[in-house]
């Protein structure tokens, strides 16, 4: 699939923060031609499909600065550095929702916005959780509101555009299709 | 839902480039204290999931410079300035693959990256496709392999990992959803 690349010429990095690096490059593209790329690097992250048990999903309710509005989505959050992917869902579990899975899986992993960023994001179901006693471990600077849904009500929250990104959807679907193949839950 | 909301104290534009804008915010949080927030400002953009008269999906093989390899997706693009999103669905998959719909439908929109990012996505499933006569709708800077391949195929693509990004995992999703609640196709 050689020719399908891009060679970089110039790679110029203008922007390192803590979260993203922004970097802009000047490649060759396959017919010779030369073009620019901007490249968003990101640390990956993880996500969550927590399901209690009595069958409800959980979600967290928050702001999103990029988006200058309240989402709902599942759990999740950036990998710290060095941290394992399942090690972080199981901590941002516990972070947002003060949840702890007595069995948790992963199920698929994706970039979410290859077209400029490299952002990786890990799926996992969790499942039997428990509710942890000491609210300590919930993130101090992390503002969320948890909720524990029916499949039906997130769908409706998926119509009306409260629930509006591209895990969190995929996850619905997941929940969706498990349930029309037979598996319990949600 | 006020008691979420991160407030704007100031705010810096980093980059303005061809494709992304990236802003610096100081923000203060619901408890008083202040953090910094990274917001990439992206113009939004379309994925479409055309399905040939025989039941096969369409995919486009092309190198993706923010992960410096080659992924398999579903036909996407960015958003062009003062475009309608059906317009320039119908435009990506013409380009890309070089087919025309005779039926395409939205089913859903998400933000792909909300922790960093506003891109939103609009997704179409598209039937009925008509190979176009004149290749000259390709777009000629535009390198891509157009593939048709089986639910299956694809499938074993996105557990090889050759599938690897969100939209085409909820496309593959949907059409396995499809199939099971007894509707037609790939």
């Amino acid at each position: 699939m050689d020719h399908l690349v891009e060679k970089t010429i110039r790679k110029e990095k203008i922007f390192s923060g803590k979260v993203v690096q922004l970097y802009v490059e000047d490649v060759q593209l396959p017919n010779g031609k030369t073009s620019k790329r901007e490249v968003i690097k990101h640390p990956g992250a993880v996500a969550v499909i927590p399901i209690t048990k009595d069958g409800k999903l959980v979600l967290v309710r928050q702001y999103r600065k990029a988006l200058e509005r309240v989402l709902v989505e599942i759990p999740a959050g950036k990998l710290e550095k060095g941290e394992e992917p399942f090690a972080s869902a199981q901590r941002e579990l516990e972070e947002e929702t003060g949840y702890r899975a007595q069995s948790m899986r992963h199920i698929v992993s994706f970039y979410t916005s290859p077209g400029f960023a490299d952002e990786l994001i890990h799926l996992y179901v969790a499942e039997g959780l428990e509710k942890l006693e000491d609210a300590a471990s919930l993130d101090e600077d992390e503002f969320v509101d948890v909720l524990e849904v029916t499949l039906e009500e997130a769908l409706k929250m998926l119509e009306k555009q409260e629930i509006y990104d591209a895990k969190t959807a995929y996850a619905l679907q997941y929940l969706q299709l498990r349930r029309v193949t037979g598996e319990k839950h949600a």
